[in-house]
């Protein structure tokens, strides 16, 4: 049975709305996942992993639509870190609100602070105003991190009369959003809560990707590839790349498989030592004597076993990473020095230059459609759900299906092994 | 039952072999296709469709290898017109070649015509060689149309004493592969003959997408975009940009969908009128005076209804289209100068500029794994394969279930929904 | 002693004036060319060539100004066809007014074709719209060519108050706003014409590159790169790219140096024959032969003695050339087949993609510089004047020194025997 | 009286010599300069600037030519950092020696070390091998610093033979040039040494420009657009970015310049305080409190008074810069933090990911005429001499005129001033 069948099932179904869901408005799917419950989508090479069948709703415009046009107020709000393609979702969700006939949308600057900042003002959208944001990095609506309770966002959203809330951001923003929609509930508003997972690490449980992705993999070829270069071109050089991924090491790897030029990637779901016989530093002297140069990719997220503790947080409730790309510099340039092999090590960080950057043609095709499926989504009167791709079908899923813990790299999976296929690396334990 | 059981049954299972095939090795994987026959991959819109599970052999290193790494000699050919990302595969195909312990590769030069044109000598290959030419576009190898017989291929093969052909084209090239191993099989010669299927317009049943694609649309952009901003910048500026697609209208398509920038898309599977009340004209004549200029793209095969018959083929057999892109151009100022309105029509085809570029990092990573694969497929004994992504899976598929018609655009799919959705164009029928 | 002293001086120098220009005012520049009067900036191989001293009169803030901010009322009109930079001028014009104290700031739009047609309105301009516009390429105010009389030019200009006159073009939109300034002088309107000289090709006499041209440059190395790759990847095959240079071949000159992938380059100002014992297709014959593969690099406005003479001139009066790029791939096509060698012919025409292309970092400072010095001249009371940088320092010109003829390439000159060099082609006569 | 007459008086005349150089053979060129000894090339705003004039050695092909081609050997090294166009160059002497007739070339491997390591063989060069290094970023040779004594590099250049020697590298590299050169004539070794100024800062004295400046500022763009996006995208943003410039703002003045996005541009040259009622700190309080966001370019050699000394010196002896960039964004948190204003400050390195990128269209055709010129320079028999630019032309220069001290902005350049204007930036002092 479709394990989504009843994922709105809180949704108020009063008689008076305009319209309501029922099953035949459904349009099933059934997807295959060859997966264990930490890598949606990914390849395993375990010979007993078994599929499992699962039906999702098909993302897309409904028969009966909920809301009408002329009485909704839609809002969208972006949180979080920026992420390629935030301006192409924006730019869908209105271009396809104005195309249901939707006349009053608004922006909600700078994340979910919008709401009670009373020095930052709504920005009223329109066609005219978003027609070329895609062509930018960033947001138009500004991001940031935390903001004010629930209560409070629920209170500010009856005042301004929202009805429709299109929210993009990561895990702890779709929590948000779902404490939003559960807070509607309560207080019987008949609003429509819509999530578009933004989180440039790829690593939301059950879609294929997320968007931005694709762009930070490709934009992460510069960085790689002038590490390379930095060193092919030193004596003895050691260029070190820091990528993005906190928990999951999918930019890394995949950044790394693009290149073919990384000789070591080190990912958050992948324990490794640094000293010891076995360690990467072992390694790196091994290829400096056996090639001269020598490239490593490494995960924000990485090693954190290796670096100091910190136990700050960010305004978005993260904790703050120890730097594991310096403390790999370090350590490299300390062991060279006190195995008396001369070696010169640069270290990138090409973070904020990838975050920035406008979405790529794919990326910017899946932004188009999941805007497109978030206002069909809202429309048809679906709340605390959440867009995405899913075998290559795009879906709809409920937020709490999907947020339960970040997604990641399987170290069994396929394509981690076609990635230590191609770097040559042993294992650092 | 799988339909792919018996894809190599024509293989000689001859026990001096050094390995062999059973079905123990072979790793089947369940894919669920929403399609009609024409549109494999696309979601359909149709509510009647139904979903067809699929059985497909997953690619892979397998337990047994068929050849011993020391016995083989391997070629390479690249067939056909240029398509980003040749060069990756080569290099995948020569470094895990090296991984396997073979010494013996060589590149055969400009496609089968190497084969037979005598002052063209081999070129081996090894990891030294290959090392980077991922970071340019165009093959490495020379590309050509045409060639001899496939008899006179496999007698130069004989005597050349390869057993593992890895063959990289469109249709034509594969047809060419299924008939060298036909050929192989009646002198029971043991051969691989492997396929890495390389057509840039995506038009491959069964397959998510080749290689290739993904480049194409990204830099489809900048011709899009330049059309969008000559248009935009001159007084009723019309631009037209005309891309690759032969029989299928995916570029064309995708990149539209991308760009946000396109009024009008034009595609090969979907019939469209220029004059008269519905035609494309009109519409333009709506564009001007509403939005003071337009967008057009359109796939090169599209419209072959409209521009006259040629009876040429080319070497590869293709016919020569009659070219719909400069049609357009020219019956748009013929139709403007007409009605007394002026129109300032740009034309832009950029081909050669898509196809000579390096292949983006999504693309990268997708010749890896394939180049990964058809040495997998080969070693294993597997002849007559090529090698795929099918339903986020890596697959080897039989030649022959491949190669019947080009894959197309379903007019009736939700892709090309959203892509009307997009532009905002009427029918034009 | 200084040729131009007396540039503006049938500027009224009436008492009730602002202010007024005199020889204090005047920041003398001493510059130096070797040169002959046809190319400004080259440097001649010619031994016996001299150097001109020559007093311009440099660019920059005055110490009086002429106008009072609060009674200006600014216009920019940008001409004729796209050139990267457009968007990066008007925006520093709209700036730099401001910093003066300039409120009233208008865009007449498309061009001089603005002041006549009634349906087209004045764009108010203001930091504000500028603000990321030379992010883009193309013209935010829109470009045409032609457009009504110059007396009517000036009636509009009258009605509508404008007392300062931007005008970005070419040779002929120099030449009209000339007239412009003659028609001003005439009816006694204290009005300032300055000019910004805007064409890709590099065509004005005396200065030592116009903006636009280093992004063209630029630009220009994709398309000849793609021609490279799709040369070198094919059998015997031949890329002709054809670039911007009505009259003037700076732009194939300068890509064909860069890339360092040309073997035969094509400029208006050197004949050259395509058939006979010195052709270009018996060079082309001599370099499949030798080489395997060949590049062309050919200026629009080369060999119009090969092509068909048409009588037509566009809007902006320009005679519309014969294509020599379709008759150079036609031609050594047919030249091929009758001498039985095969020969595989890609021919790029990338001119819109280049003309769209936003203005790269070189050429943003060009734009920001001579958009400042643009309204200091024209504050400091300066009219029939343009902009310009001669010798690495930025200049005023009275606009009837520079537009007598378009400056072309020197076949004397050092760069272009550099060129020569570099490709190793031969005299085609 | 040219101030170069006497340039190569050191050289030895030697009769047996297979040419001289006399006055006859030297083209001078007369040029003129505006400017203080500290800021060649750029236009001073001071009224009582003056202008000098100069004669330099006109680079170029002269007539008698000094070595027999035969007899050469020539070397090629690449010593300090990376700089986009190293390869150009290298490609562009290897092939205008082989042009000449040279067919002994070797490249020395990681510069000046490369004579002394006995592990390190000399690479051969010709055309084949350079056809298409100018394709990637980086040196074909590799770089480091330091190296042997002059000396032993003297020494090492007897035995392998070598009578030319062309040196890439910045004021450090030519400094040891100029001491080869001067061991070489005490040794009585005719040796031709010529250098080619390879500093990414632009800060040699007298020349217009070196190679790679420009590609640096142009790939500068893509770090200070990403650090608007996140500014401008962020509640109270902040994007620093650091620039390269050890002792010269010249890539920073000019990146702000070409960006428009800019608020505060700091250079070594001009002194500025980071606290008090005219620092920095107090303009970004003011920038966000006006504009909402703001950003940062920092040289890296600026401000070194507000950071910790270092007496660390690295193996070209240059003094290892305390890091301006993390000073700044740590003192900016702070500040913002004690006077309770949230900020958001990112911090953006680029400098690696400029140094490895391959030269752009611009730097191409410099490093082509700079190749091409060292073994002009190198066969009429100059020997400490380096090539460069000089008032649009390009010249010759003796390396002891060029390496007295680097070239720096001059704060009262009108450049700096154009910087000023576009960043609306106050003094700091």
């Amino acid at each position: 049975t479709p394990v989504t069948e009843d994922f709105a099932e809180g949704y108020p179904s009063d008689e008076e709305w305009h319209g309501y869901i029922n099953n035949n408005d459904r349009v099933l799917l059934k997807v295959i996942h060859y997966s264990s419950p930490t890598s949606a989508g990914a390849e395993c090479i375990d010979p007993n992993c078994t599929w499992v069948e699962q039906w999702v709703h098909r993302a897309g415009p409904r028969e009966k639509i909920y809301f009408k046009p002329e009485e909704v107020k839609a809002a969208i709000v972006t949180c979080g870190g920026l992420c390629p393609g935030l301006n192409d979702v924006i730019r869908q969700i209105v271009i396809t609100l104005e195309i249901y006939g939707v006349k009053n949308i608004v922006g909600i600057p700078f994340g979910y602070r919008g709401f009670s900042d009373k020095g930052l003002a709504e920005m009223p959208l329109s066609r005219k105003v978003v027609q070329n944001i895609h062509l930018s990095g960033g947001s138009l609506l500004g991001v940031s991190r935390g903001g004010p309770s629930v209560s409070d966002i629920v209170s500010s959203m009856e005042e301004r009369g929202i009805n429709m809330l299109f929210v993009l951001g990561g895990n702890g923003t779709h929590a948000g959003a779902n404490a939003i929609h559960d807070e509607c509930h309560k207080r019987k508003l008949k609003v429509a809560v819509v999530g578009v997972p933004k989180t440039i690490d790829n690593d939301i449980l059950l879609m294929d990707k997320t968007f931005g992705f694709d762009t930070a993999v490709e934009e992460a070829q510069r960085a790689i590839n002038s590490a390379y270069i930095e060193a092919h071109s030193a004596y003895h050089g050691i260029g070190v790349v820091k990528l993005m991924g906190r928990s999951s090491g999918f930019i890394a790897m995949q950044s790394s498989l693009a290149s073919g030029q990384v000789d070591i990637c080190l990912i958050p779901e992948v324990p490794f030592n640094l000293h010891g016989p076995h360690g990467v530093l072992r390694h790196l002297k091994y290829l400096i004597e056996t090639k001269g140069s020598a490239v490593v990719c490494v995960a924000e997220g990485a090693g954190q076993n290796l670096v100091e503790k910190t136990n700050a947080t960010d305004a978005s409730g993260n904790i703050v990473l120890g730097d594991i790309g310096v403390r790999i510099q370090q350590e490299t340039k300390k062991y060279f020095k006190e195995i008396g092999i001369p070696a010169d090590v640069k270290y990138i960080d090409p973070t904020y230059m990838i975050r920035a950057c406008r979405a790529n043609a794919s990326d910017g095709i899946l932004c188009t459609v999941l805007g497109q499926n978030a206002v069909h989504g809202a429309f048809a009167g679906y709340s605390d759900i959440t867009v995405g791709i899913c075998n290559t079908h795009y879906v709809y899923f409920p937020i709490p299906e999907v947020i339960s813990h970040p997604r990641e790299v399987d170290p069994n999976s396929r394509m981690w092994h076609r990635c230590l296929t191609s770097t040559g690396q042993p294992d650092f334990i």
